[in-house]
């Protein structure tokens, strides 16, 4: 690859970086860049500069925001009763996309691990605390991290942290995926499944 | 999506833009970037706009190249007696991959294309031809373009544009592509297979 002029390596090296995207991305990505008008890369350039630099955490919940308080925190129509907590701003946009939630969010900015050195003080829990407290008319808080060991603690933690609020702390459901097909579930998954089976 | 802030939204619109990558990825790549330091969104916003401003095409062979001549046509090493004619300049990246072939490039810019009104003069056909005429040293001309409809009839083209020279063109063997499966090749394939059958 070193057949490449020096700027052409540097873009396909900061291409690779991104998710996703392999070597042979890189090179499609870079290519239809350099064939396409100078405007389109001076606009892509310009989005991935306004974004990192315009982007900030909400005050109340800490998704991500050009003001403030983010759409969701601002928006009158929202049912303020219910915090969907999430690891991160990704995963509010997830739960946004499903269209069904109408609650509002709480950003954690990742979850508790011990390995690699994030403790409590590292995510926004104090933060979600004060804010149950601030706002009695927080009813629950609907744990929603990921369904791995370190997601489990992390909400484990914040329940108990909770303790002492007048409000109720729920967890995501486990069970088998939607469209998931029970042959291909792991083990832990299916027992999870079986536990938590619903009447009709 | 509208609950997006909008250079976010911005971000995803121009990431969405590029070849391979949809909405989902547009979202973790812009995530991904957002958490990153800012220096990483810095790097890759330059080495876009470094890399369109910067590359020009090859003065002899209309490879992309920073200088006047491009690295390969540069390089004293390259066998001068065979040009490999491409469409594109990212052909030229997928030969040198393969690190095989030592001869030099030429990058026609394309195929001739009566429905999209792409005629000789949109291409560096004549190029071509007052290069093979300037370079004695010339001995072969293998026409690489696709093998598509198009491909096919700027391969023709060229050929007869060529007449007269003292140079052998020749095209890129059609056959069924290595690794491949007979079951799932298509009937053209595995007609030209035939037709260009070897002895062991």
């Amino acid at each position: 690859m070193s057949d490449f002029p020096p700027s052409l390596e540097r873009l396909l090296n900061e291409l690779g970086k991104l998710p996703g995207v392999g070597p042979r991305s890189a090179l499609r990505i870079a290519f239809n860049l350099l064939k396409q008008p100078v405007e389109r890369s001076q606009a892509l350039s310009q989005a991935v500069l306004d974004a990192r630099s315009r982007l900030k955490p909400c005050q109340e919940c800490f998704n991500l925001t050009e003001g403030p308080l983010c759409r969701i925190c601002e928006a009158p129509n929202r049912e303020k009763g219910t915090i969907l907590v999430v690891e991160d701003a990704s995963d509010v946009a997830v739960f946004e996309r499903a269209r069904d939630f109408r609650g509002l969010y709480h950003v954690l900015g990742g979850t508790l691990s011990p390995l690699e050195g994030r403790g409590p003080e590292a995510l926004t829990l104090e933060a979600l605390v004060s804010r149950v407290k601030r706002h009695p008319e927080v009813k629950e808080i609907v744990v929603a991290t990921d369904p791995t060991v370190e997601g489990d603690s992390t909400a484990l933690y914040l329940q108990q942290l909770l303790k002492g609020n007048p409000v109720k702390v729920t967890r995501l459901a486990r069970g088998v995926p939607s469209g998931g097909d029970i042959d291909y579930t792991d083990e832990t998954t299916l027992l999870k499944a079986f536990e938590n089976r619903r009447e009709f």
